[in-house]
């Protein structure tokens, strides 16, 4: 169908359906309800994998909500616009984001928050704000969304606050990995860490988020970007993106931040955590340097971990902050680090480990839990 | 004597000496030997009393180190100067500072630190850095310093490095307060929390540095300041300290984060701890508001207190940092602070209660002891 004939009405096409826990999507025909007010329906051209798709489809930690479709990273374009959408229009290439930038509130009026009060990531919410209903069904059952992206599926709906208007000469098989865990990492040592040239940063954690906040330090100039990680096969590949050294903290006794501190003259200048687990978050703030070390938090903890440190480690003038989302207003600042790969500053392609056509999205599923690569490109149009 | 008849001479002249731990101090003839390489005699013409001084003094938890001189907020003028001395010369008005600035080290050379690796505060420390001797004795028997400032003396040997050079304008009475604890709270707000024109800022206890605190909040122009303090006669004092609202963690039965949550719509926009209680410092971290929050503490725990929060707070994107001397480089950044007082954007004389002669000194301690007035000033010359 041309995009304007689809306007208002509703649209039959392929979903990857989560019917159950932890059990293999199901590639169905579904429907997909025109969007209403201040919401748009995309186009989903390529998409993939994230961490996060896989932890609530095994539904382990929360409140299981299925029949669902998984996805939120994604490029895209607009099929069609509700009412009052003005900003947007079919045709636009566009990035979907599982949080998203009203542009009213006082979050979206900072400079310095990112954290939408209207659209701020729910991963409970299985339906659309307006309505409270799903535009997605399966012979008039509901299928529920995913984090206001719902990508699995070659149509979805989202809020127009959940999108990003991009540079249409960029690559979508490329820059659709810019929707989540990429720009995490990017954004957590560009816009939160800020390493100045020369300097010494720490990554705790080399997985897809981690290299990218390694790639965010090799953009800023730092000169040594030290990996942590226990797995000693990430250091191969975190050297692709900027890491000059690794320490595995199991080939040493003695806390990791000691070891970090020795190799260093005292501590390194900034550090990214990117594990989310509580003793790593630990090391990560206690291994800078006194005087103007910053520790930047990403990964997310257990709800009842307690981080516990020394006062003193702040008296003697250690930051620690924590960001989410990079510190990227979706909306308004995801088209600049699009720009960034316009113009070769930022490397996306060593990310893309792996393709598979969408009727193999399982297969995307399996190299993410055999711990295979960094990300999955899922083709909808095979 | 004159300046210069004095050079290369041992001073005989009076000094408040501390003989036992927490015994009155006793005006004792001293004398001062020249100053070694790198190193400054001072007149010292006003002096004041810092908590500091009295733990030391009192000496409950540290090694003591007596017969000692203490004082380390003070204005006085160079007397004669040692080798290698080229930036200060005879006749400089000057402030002795607790912790110096070599010009040389990592963190003289950080813009972002002032934790100079040579002259970094030592407190264990009685003796001049140089040859491990003090200049002052009593008939031989050396007589210990304190923090490379012994102020409580008419005159003192420092390094030169511990010594700011002012506007000689400046009326040494008033400007001798921001050698420390007015320093300390004024650029914990200014030059750490940095609140925005119109924001809201917390500051716990209202002490001196709490009082410097909301005075640099009044400076930058926030419009809430809201002073936390155990007891309620501090509030008609932090009134004049731009303090708009006061809030008695006695007068509620939730944690006090939750009332100024409440009382902020969330949570303020920057606060500053200057207490040192572990619980204190738990508290002024998490009541800032998420996105964009930054808590800063100054006051100094205990060794063995553990700072404990839930990490999700960081990842809601807010920010600790510590400060030590409101993080500014003494002998860089003291002779603007000097001018803000000169350019009446600062406001001293409401920091200063009380005034004694040298030989009344004591007097100084029992107002502190008793909780009485902020800062009482010590001529020298009376």
């Amino acid at each position: 169908m041309s995009a304007q004939s689809t306007a208002g009405q509703v649209i039959r096409c392929k979903a990857a359906v989560a019917w159950e826990a932890g059990k293999p999507l199901v590639i169905e025909e579904v429907e997909v309800a025109p969007p209403q007010a201040m919401e748009v329906r995309l186009k989903i051209l390529f998409t993939s994998l994230c961490h996060t798709d896989v932890y609530f489809w095994e539904a382990k930690g929360q409140t299981p909500l299925f029949p669902r479709i998984f996805g939120h990273e994604a490029g895209g374009i607009v099929d069609s616009v509700g009412e009052g959408v003005t900003h947007l229009k079919p045709g636009d290439h566009v990035l979907p984001v599982f949080t998203g930038e009203c542009g009213n509130c006082r979050h979206c009026k900072s400079k310095e928050s990112n954290m939408c009060d209207l659209l701020r990531i729910n991963t409970d919410r299985g339906v659309m704000l307006s309505d409270g209903k799903t535009r997605f069904s399966i012979n008039g059952k509901p299928i529920y969304h995913f984090v206001g992206t719902s990508t699995f599926s070659e149509y979805t709906v989202a809020h127009v606050g959940s999108v990003a208007k991009i540079n249409p000469a960029a690559p979508l098989d490329k820059v659709c990995i810019l929707s989540c865990g990429i720009s995490t990492g990017l954004g957590a040592t560009l816009n939160v860490a800020k390493p100045t040239k020369g300097s010494t940063v720490a990554i705790f954690g080399l997985g897809a988020v981690g290299l990218a906040a390694a790639e965010g330090a090799r953009i800023a100039g730092a000169s040594r970007i030290i990996g942590v990680d226990l797995n000693p096969n990430r250091f191969e590949e975190a050297k692709k993106f900027g890491c000059t050294e690794f320490v595995n903290p199991k080939d040493h006794n003695k806390p990791v931040q000691e070891v970090l501190a020795e190799m260093t003259d005292g501590g390194v200048d900034r550090s990214v955590e990117c594990t989310g687990n509580i003793n790593t978050m630990i090391s990560a703030f206690e291994c800078v340097h006194d005087g103007w070390g910053v520790a930047v938090l990403v990964g997310v903890p257990n709800r009842d971990d307690a981080f516990k440190t020394r006062p003193v480690n702040f008296l003697n003038e250690r930051t620690l902050k924590g960001t989410f989302f990079g510190n990227y207003k979706p909306r308004s600042d995801l088209p600049s680090v699009v720009e960034k790969y316009m113009n070769k500053e930022l490397e996306l392609e060593k990310f893309i480990t792996h393709q598979v056509a969408f009727r193999d999205i399982n297969k995307a599923f399996d190299y993410m839990l055999a711990g295979e690569g960094i990300r999955c490109i899922i083709r909808m149009d095979a």
